[in-house]
């Protein structure tokens, strides 16, 4: 399955989508809610759903503004070193075990979302990143049961601001600047793509400027070593988000200038079977103008 | 006002402490509900029932089960390194900007709760730390309003386990162990410390064995500082919590060996003005056999 959450004139509503169209699950359902969570919590409900998709009325899916998959995650833990090249161009040695951070829920934002230059720095950066969904909770997770524990899987956009990820040895700063962090728009089930989402080209572009271009495949940890590996530490909840780091080709490694993204520009982050979350850039003073004028 | 949340026979309530006793607060007006999310959000609410306090029914201090202050806090920022002695006993560099790290929910729990020594490691740290909730929220807080957005200051032990902290530059594993930040008992509003909690007694013992011993005047960043450094990337919200790092005397850097809490152990933190946060220290498998069992 391939949902999409996103706003109706009633609210927001949960996608299932068909091709070039898209079916409200929420109105087919009202239990499903306005994000992916009774989905993710309610035990059958996804398989009910489904059976009465299909003769359902739809919508063109371009007429549907995507919204956030899960409006409230709990926790949003981000792998930082996890394709062999990127480590390098960032100057750093290759670890034995992920570079972990995180990320608060004001950092984030849906795709189609201003992605927002803020007014203290120009070193904004992207980060095209597979991101996968927790469904079902737990601690001390395998790794061989690891990928049982995954909702589905989406595309992510780890927004940076580069002199504010390296103020300190801690890059929470940087990772963290509000609506830099875009997600979605579609989030596909485990049964869509190859397991652990390996094998899945990666790409980030500006228009036709190709900026990363990778393979999810290339990840040193995948998915089902990031699940054991964090769940050693912390009990994951249904709905937390994990994102698995990005391939090379990030701005402020481009030579023989940085490449830092701009007002006006939108950044496409494409996985292979998933789809493409485009972010336009959008200045600080420009975004709160807008907000306030609502 | 110096406030406890805590548990009753008819769920949690927040009360007022008087002495050696507590008024149920949430008794005398059930919209304040059963933490401070309500005192701190509602325009006079605190003062409406601040004036039903005298005369009301009370009962002991010691009867009342801590609960945490705030039970669903949006964001936990840390900061890393906000006292010299102890930035040169880790042999980091004293920074020309905050350390910042988050902690997730699952990581924290209230002052009385264990405090738990995960299986994989026995290098569980403890570290005395002052903790600000916020009032009210905001992005851009200058350094001279910053203190008009601190609701109360509470006690955190911002426990570790060391060799996780450090697998990488990145703190995260080991400052999110499950049921390892200890919260509490009890949020004094700012009326009640000095500007900023500066100048107050801060110290960890287990029994009489006084581990750290410093004073929240010898902060790098002040309560102040550190408000206008975090909201210059990120928006607080209400109810947010930011620990403000810890002194010198960990156990990590204890001379000639370290010191490792162990089960059995109980820590307190003291911060004068403000209260004790204990800790039993249990280990992890009786730990999830005590939780199994209720």
């Amino acid at each position: 399955m391939k949902y999409l959450v996103g706003a109706t004139p009633d609210g927001t509503a949960v996608f299932a989508v068909t091709g070039e169209n898209a079916v409200n699950l929420t109105a087919l359902d009202p239990a499903i809610g306005p994000d992916l969570m009774a989905l993710i919590t309610t035990p059958g409900l996804a398989d009910a759903v489904a059976g009465k998709i299909e003769g359902a009325p739809s919508v063109p899916l371009a007429s549907v503004t995507p919204a956030l998959p899960v409006a409230e995650p709990g926790t949003i833990i981000c792998l930082g070193l996890n394709y062999t090249d990127h480590i390098k161009e960032g100057g750093y040695e290759i670890p034995d075990y992920p570079a972990l951070f995180m990320r608060g829920k004001n950092s984030i934002m849906a795709a189609g979302a201003p992605l927002v230059r803020p007014e203290c720095s120009d070193k904004l950066d992207y980060e095209a990143e597979l991101m996968l969904i927790v469904g079902k909770g737990g601690r001390h997770i395998s790794e061989a049961n690891a990928l049982d524990h995954v909702f589905g899987y989406t595309v992510f956009n780890d927004g940076s601001v580069r002199d504010y990820q390296r103020k300190t040895h801690q890059w929470t700063p940087g990772k963290n600047f509000d609506n830099t962090g875009a997600i979605g728009p579609f989030v596909v089930t485990p049964d869509e793509v190859p397991a652990g989402a390996a094998g899945l080209k990666i790409e980030s572009r500006v228009g036709d400027e190709i900026l990363q271009s990778s393979n999810t495949g290339n990840m040193i940890w995948s998915v089902a070593q990031t699940i054991a590996t964090i769940s050693e530490y912390t009990t994951l909840e249904p709905g937390d988000l994990i994102a698995m780091g990005t391939p090379p080709g990030v701005g402020h490694a481009k030579k023989p200038n940085p490449r830092w993204l701009k007002p006006g520009e939108v950044v496409d982050i494409e996985i292979e079977g998933i789809g493409i979350c485009s972010s336009p850039i959008v200045d600080e003073k420009d975004f709160v103008a807008s907000v306030a004028a609502e």
